[in-house]
């Protein structure tokens, strides 16, 4: 991935309450970042549901993380998030995102999301208008299941 | 994996601060839970420069996690975090963890962690006896680079 | 206050996410350490609704919140949190909070909550049950409302 | 105080790791908001030691923390937090620090903060361009000692 792939980034700054004794972002923090970029990722798609997940039962879990860490995040330090949809499947979504400190690409990850009722706790299918919003907004790259 | 191939298990309850609108740990959390139980891992190896990372340049960075979450953790939970090193290379080190609540798999992951110098930012080659110590721990499925 | 004013006590490790980079603990994880020891100490009164507090629309809030930071914790410290009932007004509690290193007071601090109806977004009064327990727990220091 | 009584704002959205199962954010977070608001009021007095404090053994640590919740914040709120320094001591620097979500205010806070040499454990005079420089921001209120 470049920077060029990303059609959307999110810029947040780091918290001297994110930052260890080594004087780096503790590496957890980072899904916090993710999080944070993929709530704002998901308001620009403007998918009507957007930050509904909240009331229904019906709603999005983390599946699956992996994360790189390449270089340091430090305090204060200024961070553009990149975050594209990299795939749906029947009941799973798959982001890449990418932390990058100007040009330096800092850390690389992935998180898999899979919708569900939360009540019954058992998968629903991706709404067709989200997989249609989602596919048009990365239509550069063409989403894969 | 399997409860049976730890031999290292650090046992602590969800927070109430950990806890997010849905009613479970927020996925992020989970990194902070597997550095607890790292620390504890590595406290009782009684290998001498245990927790002297912090003061020296010499020190462990994350450089890779990986995470499958399979259901959630929820508000006062007792989690059982099993730890062990999976894998030693020239300067990093393989660790694997599962997350339980009772005999309930919830969690599991993979660490990565690079031993270097902090000052310098090269890596260093893990000391020998951290080698030994760690292999003598894990004898029972040896160790790969 | 000192040591022997409190019946109860948490104990609690300190995380490496919780130090930043002063090599001590960042300012607010203190509120999460008291907490997870107020936590603790209602499991200790066994009231009924105890943990309930999360299911049914009455719930106890944060109304205020005092915190003297005496000296500082650092990682791996071993801490001691005292809790005490001082207080029960018609809908509020009153706790203070104190932490200790071994005979050192690190932090003291005080929490107000008050007992409301979250749905109708009004108070309650603290009911009786609670109120003869607490007074009960903490009789060799009477309540004042 | 009245939001007319800050000069100085810095907006911030809640985060969905900052919200805890009564779908409020969690006590503790302010403290963490107050930080992050006191961080940009600090850049924006461009003094020149600003951020240097975490290098040099000169640092500010908190003495003394007072919050008053008065309404919840929600996640996706987006909060505006006023920051004024309200007095200065010898060593020491008091802050009040106002929460609002549009016109409702939502947290009131006072943070003290004693300026201190972190190796020797010993307070040390504010410097005088601090002094100065703080005073001439907030000259519509006088700071007191």
């Amino acid at each position: 991935m470049a920077r060029t792939d990303f059609s959307f980034f999110h810029t947040l700054r780091v918290r001297w309450a994110e930052v260890d004794m080594q004087a780096v972002v503790f590496n957890g923090h980072y899904l916090t970042y993710f999080d944070v970029a993929f709530t704002e990722y998901w308001r620009a798609t403007r998918l009507p549901d957007a930050l509904a997940h909240s009331e229904a039962s019906l709603e999005m879990f983390a599946r699956k993380a992996g994360i790189e860490y390449h270089a340091p995040a430090r305090f204060d330090d200024l961070l553009e998030i990149g975050v594209r949809c990299a795939g749906i499947g029947r009941s799973s979504l798959r982001f890449l995102l990418e932390i990058f400190r100007g040009d330096e690409l800092l850390v690389s990850g992935e998180m898999t999301y899979v919708y569900a009722d939360s009540r019954l706790r058992e998968s629903r299918p991706v709404p067709d208008d989200w997989r249609e919003r989602l596919s048009s907004i990365e239509k550069a790259t063409p989403l894969q299941p």
